[in-house]
């Protein structure tokens, strides 16, 4: 099980398939795999030994999966970094797990001399563009054609294969460890339960650096189909590509769809050939779905479940999304367990509870990660007798289907995007005049859940709602920074002095049927 | 990655479905899991502890079924014995892998008491059956309702969990070890390639003891459907099942296609339902095909290519049996690596050959056997590399199709020239009064080897052997054409439904130290 398998396979089957396309730029998969083992000898030749961590700060692109792919086959791990974090966000989680390469693209380049020089071990840069490539930086493609193509390094099983990091509750992010194993089986486990279109055309639209669109690649590679790509989201261009490629399989999260499903160019484009549309990040609205499955007939939608930890943990099938289906309130539910997936429902005590009733839902299965990197009390806190603790809480009907009410660990999910109080709240809580702060997800019509903060100010001190949002601006990513900032006396404390952030939430959450969305 | 897995997933999400049928004997999931953890528990009464080999001698029937869950249940590894196999056979397998506990059904209660009077540890013996137990026989139903269930070991991973013996092509029988990890890989590969049918039942013809009927068992259990069984193939009774439980999934060998679609209640049945049917253990000719094709129209047929040592390795898609791939002869392929599957073909120097030229097929995927049951010397020369050496001889066409063109060691050297059996075989099974025929190499004076062919005609219709090479001669070359020709009421098949060569051209080399020349 290593995953440039999915090359060799291609290549003996069908060399001459196309396999990405990337605005109007295609390769097949000889011309993909001759790149791949030149650019792994180039990292090699650049310092890659077997098992060295190399990073990617880059837009989606036909180079990512190159890049990733020439990283395994040079006996690399990948390190990709989330492209919307702050300069000492990405130095911190290179620093962790020790990234000595890092490619970068046009797009993340004014980046590039704070991370050279406030990286504890200044990494090697690749800049991926077309043009030439600046001042002190390799320049992709010239490695390419002048690198010789090196052999297959084969690591794979138990061999780490990818390091991802997310936020923390304890407000550093940390990395979570894929094998090229867990990975396999945690794709071919999908496949075995959603298979894959014959003659699929994926159009990837989610960055990247998120496990949910990295197992899309890697099951588009597995099938040996083609993956059509787009830098980011963007409605117009989505639309567009849709039809001029002729897309069949879509993945989004609810707050993309309806982006897509409301914009003005909808109605010019033939988006016939669509037929799957694939939604995670958070359950849909009847709405929302409604007027999506109207102006997309003949789609399936399928819902998937799952975290970095994990891959996909639970699907909820086509069947499920139907008129008769919603009527039940079945499109809410994140799905079931998916083939060679454990899941549970537990109280605190660890014990399963009954139908119906809500707990932590747990997970066991070969795609959930081995750890956290360099981290082992907080691997050991959330892998307990191989079952993974998602912090999620949720409740099991009788055929299986979970549903998740609440969340036990104190995340917010944003337009799709995992944030962690504690780590919004860590930085808050830097600024001169803030004496606590809790930090909430507070319901949105787009983005699901927005960050809202709960501020206590020191005594005598002053502080606008602007002012605490641009402090936040300078430390961490956008989409965790407070959308909006409410200033108290005190805050509510449980008897042992822990903040009741249900207390706080309770009031924006009245009249809904869940705490999160 | 544990067998039992599949039985917790479907007791979480639908506990009423049925499971097992057989003879109209039906089981819910939740019934038949029941049974399975208390059999476990008797077997561990028994004395079966963790890593014990536990044997099964009997057709196929729901409790076969039941059986190897309980093995694997209560920490055991499954020895399921070859039924065509005489007592000193069983017994050297029994032996062999020192397997302690023995299932017999009344088909083989003959047997039971040269089993037990003649291993080295005489078995503790289980009789499968309605009535009351033979003395000294456990009955399987009283052990049953008598015992308490136990908590699944949950043994997985690279524990052992199944011995199965391969025929003595090469002298003595050996034990094929395969894992949990290993069928369950095999299994979800074999399932992205060739994605379960929704609502699949299928009807298993084929015997259990067989790697072939195994993976359709266990595919069925990862995919939670249905398990229609016969105790053994049997065309009239077949037809019937089919009509009767809606069969939607056959599997089948060639020789039982022939039977069934020459069957006079072909016509009186209704077999509207079946929407696949995969073969294997040999190609297909294009004249059962067609007629196949014709009598079952909207068909979809698959050829898969496997043996136990590494489960499915190769399958031949729907597509290449169309006319158009017919007249390009793609139907007689064995197909193409299938996902996570390594194959090559190589020469006598493990070197990899130009497609189009003969040489053995070598395979490498999670689902190849970690090697013979104490046999480190033939698992050596089985398994180098990592590359498993089937022994098969084939040609690799561009797009990664595999032709096998015969056993190696079958091959047929004649006058210095390489005889491939299947080429005469194909040529043979065009003569419009020829059901069947094996064609094998003989001692000759000065050929070294000549042709024979042994032929089985269609009742009712004749042919000479005069009339017999010259229909040869008309489409290939002379050196290839059966120099002796033999008419039999029957040719001698294995297991799987495989011609036994080897007891063809027994009586030729008698006598002789090779069975070449």
């Amino acid at each position: 099980m290593y995953l440039t398998r999915t090359l060799h396979r291609s290549l003996q089957q069908q060399p001459d398939q196309i396999v990405t396309i990337f605005r109007g730029r295609q390769r097949t998969y000889r011309e993909f795999c001759g790149r791949v083992a030149r650019l792994a000898g180039a990292l090699q030749a650049l310092g890659m030994q077997r098992g060295d961590r190399v990073g990617i700060l880059a837009l989606n692109s036909d180079r990512y999966l190159e890049y990733a792919m020439a990283a395994w086959w040079g006996g690399g791990v990948l390190n990709p970094v989330n492209v919307r974090w702050s300069v000492p966000e990405v130095v911190f989680s290179m620093d962790d797990c020790d990234t000595g390469i890092l490619v970068i693209d046009d797009q993340f380049l004014p980046m590039a001399e704070g991370i050279r020089g406030t990286a504890k071990r200044a990494p090697v840069l690749i800049h991926a563009g077309d043009g030439d490539a600046p001042a002190g930086m390799h320049s992709y493609e010239r490695l390419i054609a002048e690198s010789a193509p090196v052999p297959d390094a084969r690591r794979g099983g138990d061999d780490l294969a990818i390091v991802m990091y997310t936020g923390g509750t304890t407000g550093f992010p940390k990395g979570v460890m894929q094998t090229h194993g867990s990975l396999w089986c945690g794709c071919l486990q999908r496949m075995a339960d959603t298979p894959p279109l014959r003659g699929g055309r994926v159009l990837h639209t989610n960055p990247f650096f998120h496990i949910a669109a990295m197992v899309r690649v890697l099951n588009q590679f597995l099938a040996g189909e083609v993956h059509v790509i787009m830098p980011s989201f963007e409605p117009r261009e989505m639309l567009e590509t849709i039809e001029r490629e002729r897309i069949n399989e879509l993945a989004l999260v609810p707050t993309m769809i309806q982006l897509l499903i409301n914009h003005p160019d909808l109605a010019k484009r033939d988006l016939g050939s669509v037929r799957r549309l694939g939604y995670g990040a958070s359950a849909i609205s009847a709405a929302v779905l409604e007027q999506t499955m109207e102006k997309l007939p003949g789609v399936d939608f399928s819902h998937s479940y799952g975290m970095t930890e994990s891959m996909i943990v639970t699907t909820n099938p086509p069947e499920n999304h139907s008129p008769a289906a919603r009527a039940k309130g079945l499109h809410l539910s994140a799905g079931r367990a998916g083939i060679g997936i454990d899941v549970k429902i537990v109280d605190a005590d660890g014990n399963e509870v009954p139908r119906g009733t809500v707990g932590e839902i747990l997970v066991r299965s070969a795609g959930v990660t081995p750890g956290y990197w360099n981290r082992p009390e907080e691997t050991a806190k959330a892998l307990r007798d191989g079952w993974l603790h998602t912090g999620d809480g949720a409740y099991m009907n009788e055929q299986g289907y979970i549903f998740i009410v609440d969340r036990i660990k104190d995340m917010i999910v944003s337009g799709g995007e995992n944030v962690y109080s504690a780590e919004v709240e860590n930085v808050i809580g830097r600024h001169p005049a803030v004496a606590s702060s809790a930090v909430i997800g507070v319901p949105h019509e787009q983005w699901g859940e927005a960050v809202h903060a709960v501020i206590v100010l020191k005594s005598g001190m002053q502080a606008s709602e602007n002012e605490i949002r641009e402090h936040c601006r300078a430390h961490i990513a956008g989409y965790k920074c407070p959308k909006t900032v409410e200033f108290r006396q005190s805050l509510p404390l449980s008897g042992a002095g822990k903040i009741l952030k249900r207390d706080l939430r309770a009031p924006h959450w009245e009249g809904k049927s869940r705490a999160v969305n």
